[in-house]
C-alpha cells in the first residue's frame, strides 16, 4: 500500500478500506506522509465525497490517532455535548451545570473561539480565578466528587484532525461535509463520549447556512455515531440571529449566571431544554422527552443547577463571589445605549454581522495568537418579532474604546433591520435528527 | 486575488480567468504558493479538468515562467517536432539532419530517457565526442550556419513546469489530459517554437494507451497552439510495438545512421515521411504532402541528409568515424540469438515490456540518477504480421552482464507472440490531426 495508490483511488472516485484510511492517517500524524500529499486527497476527498464507512473509519482512525480519555471507570453513561458553534451561544455554561444536578456526569473539555465565534473555555476564563487547564486527574477526580468538569482541551487528543483541519483551512477545503462530521466525532471519542447531543447550528451566524446542509451534516455524523457505537442525537437549532441576549465573554457569563437563577431568556431556554431532555434520555435517567423537561426546570426553580455551577466554579479555582453579586465584575468603559430611530418590528438581526462586531470590539480573536478582552461585546434588547417603538433601545454597546463607539453604532443600526409590518419570532428548535 | 479563492473556484469547477493562473504560476514558481497549495489546485485540477482558454493560458504561463529561447533572428519558421515518447523511437536522430538538408532550420533541445523511454540526448551522446550541453550561443550559431543543432535543456525551460511535473508525479495527477498537453506545449514554446508537428504515440509503449486519449490529448494541443498562436499538427503513430528494429542507446544510433543512409525500415520510414511532410508544410517550403515526401526521399537517396547528420555531428565536437564505419562502434560483451521455437506469425510484441527489458539490461533509467549502458538492448529480427519458421531468429539480446541472459530470454520469448494463422501488419501511421 502506498500514498500514491490512495490518492489515485480517490481522485478516481473509489472508495478507500480502512485499511488504506488508516495508512494515510497514521503516516500524516507521524509525518511520514507530506503536507502536499495529505492536501491531494484532501482534495479528492472534498470532490469525490466519502462514503457512511469511510467517514466512520477517517473519524475512528483520528480519534485513536493521540491520546484518547478513558472514562469508564465511572461506570456511567457519558454523554458529550457539542455545539457547531454560534453567537452568543452561553448553552453549555447553563445546561452542564444543569443535566449534572441530575446525574449526568459531565466530562467536558470545550475549545477557544475563533472569527466571529465565541469559545466556552474563553467564557469561563471570564470568572476571576477560573483555571481552565488543571490537570487531568483532577478533572477526572472532579468529575467523580462533584459529576462536573469543564476545561480546555489539555489532551493531546486527536492529532490527526488538528492537523487535517489546519491542512484544510489553508487550502479552501473546510466545508465538507464528511470532513466537518468527521472532524467533530473524532474529537468527541477522542475525549471519552460514549453517547453524543450535537448542538447542530443553522443560520448566518452558523457553520452551516441552511437547513439542507445542517441535516446532512446531522445524518452523517448520526450515521458515524452508529458505525462507531456512539449513540448521537442532533438538535437543530435556529442560528439567524445571536442566541439569548449578551454576545461577548463576560456579558454572556452573566446572562448565564442569570439564567441559572431563573432568568433564562425564552430561546436559551428553548435549546437548554431540548439538549438536556436528550442528554437525560441518552443518559437512561429519564427516557420521556416531556418528564425530562420537567425535571430540568424543576433543577432551575429549585436552585440546584445554580448549586452545581457554583461547585464547579469553586472546584476550579474561580471566586464565587463575582457569581453571587454579579455587579462584583468588570465592566468595559463605555456601555452605549442604541436608540431606535423608527416604530416597528425588528424582522433581522444576523448572527454572523453581530459576531463580527463584537470581535472588532475586541471579544473575539482572529488569529490564534490575539488576545480578546472579556468585559466588551453588545447585549441586545429585542429579538426578531418583538416590537420596537421610537427612542426605544434596541440595544448595548459595550467597549473600552471610545472612538469605537460611532462606528460601532452605524453599524449595529443596520445590523438591526426594522419594519413596519409585524414579524412572527423565530423557533429556536428547528428539528431533532435521532 | 489569494490562492485560497483559486483554488475554491476550481474546487467547485468554476473557470479560472488569465490573471488567476498567472497568479498560481507565478507564485509557485517563486515558492509565494507553497506545495501543498499547488497540490490542492492540481488535484482539483485533475478531476474537473480546465476549458480550452484555461488550458492554454497555463501553458503560456508556464512557457513564460522562466527563460524563453528568442529565434526570430532567424527571419525562418522555427518548426519544433516533439513526441510524447516511445520505446525504440529514434524518429528524431534520422528526421532532423533529413528536414535540416531541405532548409528546415533545426534548433533541437530534448531530454533524456526516463523509466521504459528512451532520450534523444542519451542516444545522441553515444556517439563519442558528441557535446549535448553546448553553450546556448554556440547552439544558435550552428543553427545559423549548418541548419542545425540538436541539444539538451541548457536553459532554464519553463521552470514552472517541470515544478509542477514533480508534483504531480508525487500526487498521482500525472494522466491528466489538460496538464499534459500544456506541460508539452509550454516547453515547445518557451525553446522558441513557432510551429509545432508532435507525433502523438498510441499503445502500449506510450503514456496514452489509446487512440480516444490521444485524440483528445492531440486535439488539446492543437486547440493550445491556436489559442497560443503556434500552428500545430499531431500525428498519431502507432507505439503497440517498438519502432523499427533496435532498442538501445547505440543500437539505435545505428539503425538511425542505416536509415540515413537509406536502409530504413518501412515502419520508420512511415513515421519519418508524414512527420517530415508536415515539417515542410508548416515551414512554408512544400505545401503539398505527397511532394513534400517526394523531396525527403530524395534527399536520403541523395546523400544529402546523411551528409547533414555529419556535419551535425562534426559541429558538436562529435567522432565521425564511427558514423562512417559503424564497425568501430563499442559493442555489448554477449549478443546471444533468440530462436523461435515454433512457425507462425508474430501477432505481439509488446513495446512496454520490450522497453522494460531493454531498460533491465542497462539501456534505461529507473531514476533520474542512474547511469545508462549505452551499448546493451534488444534488436528484434522481426516484427508484428512478419513470419518466422522454426528455429529461426526471432531477436539479439545485447548486454554486458552473463548472468542476465537466460532471465532477459525467457521474457523476450514470452513478449513476443506468434500464432498460427496469418496476421495483419500494424500501420504506422494511425491518424493525422491538424
Amino acid at each position: 500500500m502506498t500514498i500514491l495508490e490512495i490518492i489515485e483511488k480517490k481522485r478516481d472516485n473509489k472508495e478507500l478500506t480502512k485499511e488504506e484510511i488508516d495508512f494515510f492517517v497514521q503516516g500524516y500524524t507521524k509525518g511520514e506522509i507530506s503536507d502536499y500529499q495529505a492536501s491531494a486527497l484532501i482534495m479528492a476527498i472534498y470532490i469525490q465525497g466519502m462514503t457512511k464507512e469511510e467517514t466512520a473509519n477517517l473519524t475512528l482512525a483520528m480519534a485513536h490517532s493521540g491520546e484518547v480519555l478513558d472514562l469508564s471507570s465511572f461506570n456511567k453513561i457519558i454523554v458529550d455535548k457539542h455545539s457547531t458553534g454560534g453567537v452568543g451561544d452561553k448553552v453549555s455554561l447553563i445546561l452542564l451545570p444543569l443535566v449534572a444536578s441530575l446525574g449526568v456526569p459531565v466530562a467536558k473539555m470545550s475549545g477557544r473561539g475563533l472569527g466571529f465565534t465565541g469559545g466556552t473555555v474563553d467564557k469561563l476564563e471570564s470568572i476571576p480565578g477560573y483555571k481552565t487547564n488543571i490537570d487531568i486527574n483532577k478533572f477526572v477526580k472532579n468529575v467523580e466528587n462533584i459529576g462536573i468538569s469543564m476545561i480546555s482541551q489539555t489532551l493531546n487528543l486527536a492529532p490527526a484532525d488538528k492537523k487535517i483541519y489546519a491542512l484544510r483551512d489553508s487550502i479552501s477545503c473546510v466545508e465538507s461535509i464528511p470532513l466537518i462530521a468527521s472532524s467533530i466525532m473524532s474529537k468527541k471519542i477522542a475525549s471519552g463520549a460514549q453517547k453524543i447531543v450535537i448542538d447542530v447550528t443553522v443560520g448566518s451566524g452558523a457553520f452551516m447556512k441552511n437547513l439542507k446542509d445542517a441535516e446532512k451534516l446531522a445524518k452523517e455524523m448520526i450515521e458515524i455515531g452508529k458505525l462507531a457505537n456512539r449513540e448521537t442525537v442532533c438538535i437543530l437549532t435556529n442560528m439567524n440571529q445571536p442566541l439569548g441576549y449578551s454576545v461577548g465573554n463576560l456579558l454572556e457569563v452573566k446572562e448565564a449566571v442569570f439564567a441559572l437563577k431563573g432568568r433564562m431568556k425564552e430561546d436559551v431556554k428553548d435549546v437548554v431544554l431540548e439538549l438536556g431532555a436528550y442528554m437525560l434520555k441518552l443518559s437512561n435517567i429519564e427516557k420521556d422527552i416531556k418528564k425530562a423537561k420537567e425535571s430540568l426546570i424543576r433543577n432551575i426553580e429549585n436552585g440546584k443547577a445554580y448549586e452545581k455551577f457554583i461547585e464547579l466554579v469553586r472546584s476550579q479555582g474561580g471566586d464565587v463571589s463575582y457569581l453571587n453579586d454579579l455587579e462584583n465584575f468588570e465592566e468595559s468603559r463605555f456601555i452605549e445605549p442604541l436608540y431606535s430611530k423608527e416604530a416597528g418590528y425588528i424582522y433581522e438581526i444576523n448572527a454572523k454581522n453581530i459576531g463580527k462586531l463584537a470581535c472588532s470590539l475586541g471579544a473575539g480573536r482572529i488569529r490564534k495568537e490575539d488576545k480578546i478582552d472579556k468585559t466588551v461585546g453588545i447585549v441586545l434588547e429585542k429579538k426578531v418579532g418583538e416590537y420596537v417603538a421610537q427612542e426605544e433601545i434596541l440595544a448595548y454597546i459595550h467597549t473600552n474604546n471610545s472612538k469605537d463607539l460611532e462606528k460601532a453604532k452605524k453599524e449595529l443600526k443596520e445590523i438591526i433591520k426594522i419594519r413596519k409590518e409585524k414579524v412572527k419570532p423565530q423557533d429556536s428548535i428547528i428539528k431533532i435528527i435521532e
